[in-house]
């Protein structure tokens, strides 16, 4: 999995700027943000999407939302709110097949999805 | 909790067009929808949003991960794909306290947020 490149984020050998990192999880900025806070929130083994998920991997799962919601007390964005959005597949705009949670807060998002 | 819509949806005291429940969670085509599929999965005890969750709320939350990644697969979704979003706030839209999965898919969604 060299060639993924969270994968080389989460091993240091791409660079990020990295806001946390445990034993199973990474968070760190988006290089093309869409609010003046937004994160990725990726599990540090490789797994390409949700649809790769299985029933051994629901403690991961749940331990990244855990994280999504610790970051983002982190940032301040408890209280105002924040977004978490993960893309499967072609229709959703999922451009890197390393499974991630978006976290985006720091400004009100009026509609549900845009077009 | 009598008063949460989500609750008495899971509970059978207000009417939902259900798709799936287990013993952990509920899943039921959202009123108003903002594509082809546009379903909430929900966890069945209250749980006001995802800053609610804590380390004994984890397996929970990826359970809740889980089940829409097999709706969507039950709904055809797996291969074209398909967006979920958590909203958690004022900043992000939510409207019921209870937490909910949105689960978006039939459509390309060719932004990451509206506006």
């Amino acid at each position: 999995m060299d060639e993924c490149i969270f994968c080389q984020i989460v091993n240091g050998k791409a660079s990020a700027r990295l806001v946390y990192q445990d034993e199973q999880a990474t968070v760190f900025h988006d290089r093309h943000p869409v609010a003046p806070i937004h994160l990725l929130v990726v599990p540090n083994r490789h797994i390409d999407s949700v649809n790769a998920l299985d029933e051994t991997s629901t403690p991961l799962a749940g331990h990244l939302l855990l994280v999504a919601q610790r970051v983002a007390a982190q940032m301040g964005l408890a209280a105002s709110g924040y977004r978490i959005i993960i893309n499967t597949g072609p229709d959703s705009g999922q451009t890197v097949f390393h499974l991630h949670l978006h976290l985006i807060g720091g400004r009100r998002m009026r509609f549900l999805v845009g077009d």
